[in-house]
């Protein structure tokens, strides 16, 4: 009995996981975290109509959900100004940067993202056996110009952009994007990351033209709509390549309950405004207490903020070892110069309460040493 | 702007849909189905405490879900006697065939099935370039000795076989599918798809050898659990296969309430007798009705009946679209002869009241022809 025989190109790949989840790390504590702020996950909850969506939805959770995703796609469409043909519904950003990663990446291609960009789309590229280039932060954004003059000079043929970003939490105006699409070269595809999008000032928003074929925009229920338990994202993209994501997705993988709850929590514009209106609350508070303890923390467009530290990374990750020592869960950068930051997500009035009592015995432990 | 390049397979694949939904059917004829029985979906619903524990944690969906699916995980290994090493949760099984398959096979890798078998399965082995090479049904079964021999001569890195087998619904007693797993050709491994397994007698009940590396066996909470909607199943393997999942699986793709309610369902033994034993009632009601109709139907391990229609595969379309066309959702086997059957899921009384009053009609157009 040899075992299965796999692909040379799996046998290669590690056994892995993008992120530790917070459960993991509370088992192998033995206690819960106090404050649960280290995924940027909206702890404001989805709009009351969602849960009640889901709630009714329950019951028939024996059927299968619709593999078209029909209601969601349309009232989609509806709410973006495109054609449904334009939209393709999956299971999270996560799941469909697979299926992206797939339709274009085998071994010999080349993809481009930032060096310190969201590790879970590189899982994706190195999964297909992609060579994957990277260009640094500037000023602690993703950087445009340097990004795409590194896509042309490597021939990449699929370029990461996250707008606004994650983890440091800037984001690039309209008229920066667009003269991004306008760069992309020839035969390349701009994947934007549009997860945190609901959260950046009016002037990031940029106009969509569906018809675009260099730009694949994906957004998501996890962020402003309270709903990364539920496992539904979209991408907005030209028909042609919505269309390829049929080759490829598993077709009946959208939870039943998660689409009905994800179509009411998006004609809830109510509760997104309120959502919008507490997380700004709290990015203000975050700096507050940062400030309150001698620290600076980088401006934010979306429900998380970066706090420098003040020192390198090895400091940072003291300081965030004793929050979490202190049942504070958040997380940090993986790439210097960023990683002098911890990344604090938008808690509720209790969740910054215990923050705030926590972070001055991790800053002194942490200088400590 | 020439468009995104896709890797030369998914340029070759169709986009195309491994199953039409009876949503999109629906939507296409204007009106709702009377009785939908054509997706062998559990109508009877899961257990009320997978429901109350899905409608207490819908709340929480503003979490991601723990990606270890670690206490589904360990509920499972209990339940089965094995370790927690011996099990991997993912997105349903259709998610699942596909990362086993992706972790298998590529292009120049053969894979055998039985010619008519389960075609997302099928799906998926296109999907990576995989050759499948098919061995015909022996008696309105699965083959296990001619799926083997094929496999052997074809040099089959990966072997699927369902039991019991759907869309036929036989089965195979323990001691046929332990001479198959000991007869799997080395370097091969044997995909065991036991969606049904829950409503075979009990001599099909084989025993499990968690370190046996020539099986992987698939469970779902699909079917005799009633989530079919939820996206929630699981493998049992050897413990390096198991891992091997880490490298390419959505860590964060099982939805946290699907999560919530697999768990309350495993734990419901006496909802699972319940719908067993409404199952077998409605098994033996479809048979009453076949007869009353001058049809014989086949024996059934599953929750559905396969009936035969007594004449060709066009005649039982035929008698398949009067069904469709009198609201009554079922579906037929792909493939000659066993697409002389119509397929009927297990329904409650109104369903089969339905079913009942709409076949005569439907059988007298087919043979007016």
């Amino acid at each position: 009995m040899t075992g299965p025989i796999y692909t040379p190109l799996v046998e290669s790949l590690p056994s892995t996981v993008p992120f530790v989840g917070p459960e993991t790390q509370e088992r192998e504590r033995g206690r819960e975290f106090t404050a649960r702020i280290g995924a940027n996950e909206s702890v404001f909850g989805p709009s009351p109509k969602a849960i009640e969506a889901m709630t009714r939805a329950a019951a028939e959770i024996w059927k299968y959900g619709d593999p078209e995703n029909h209601d969601l796609r349309h009232a989609l469409a509806a709410h973006h100004g495109v054609k449904p043909e334009n939209i393709t519904v999956g299971e999270g950003i996560d799941g469909m940067f697979g299926y992206l990663n797939r339709m274009l990446v085998e071994p010999g291609v080349t993809v481009a993202t930032s060096l310190g960009a969201y590790p879970t789309f590189n899982f994706h590229v190195a999964g297909y056996g992609g060579r994957l280039v990277t260009a640094p932060y500037v000023d602690d954004r993703e950087d445009p110009e340097s990004l795409i003059a590194l896509a042309k000079a490597e021939g990449a043929r699929l370029i990461y952009f996250a707008n606004p970003d994650n983890p440091m939490g800037g984001f690039w105006e309209a008229a920066a994007m667009k003269r991004m699409i306008e760069s992309v070269p020839d035969g390349a595809l701009l994947c934007l990351d549009e997860a945190y999008i609901d959260f950046a000032p009016e002037g990031a928003a940029l106009e969509i033209d569906p018809d675009d074929t260099r730009v694949i925009r994906f957004r998501t229920f996890s962020k402003a709509h309270g709903m990364a338990g539920a496992r539904v994202a979209y991408a907005i993209a030209a028909a042609p390549l919505v269309t390829a994501f049929d080759k490829v997705r598993n077709h009946f993988g959208v939870n039943r309950v998660a689409q009905a709850g994800a179509l009411a929590a998006l004609a809830d514009r109510e509760w997104l405004a309120e959502v919008k209106r507490r997380v700004a609350e709290a990015r203000a508070r975050i700096s507050k207490i940062a400030e309150a303890n001698g620290l600076t923390t980088l401006p934010s467009a979306t429900n998380f903020v970066a706090i420098d530290c003040g020192g390198d990374g090895a400091f940072a990750k003291a300081v965030l070892d004793g929050l979490i020592a202190r049942d504070i869960f958040v997380r940090m950068p993986f790439v210097a110069p960023q990683n002098r930051c911890i990344r604090v997500s938008a808690g509720r009035p209790a969740d910054l309460d215990a923050f705030e009592a926590a972070l001055p015995g991790a800053l002194a432990d942490a200088r400590a040493g």
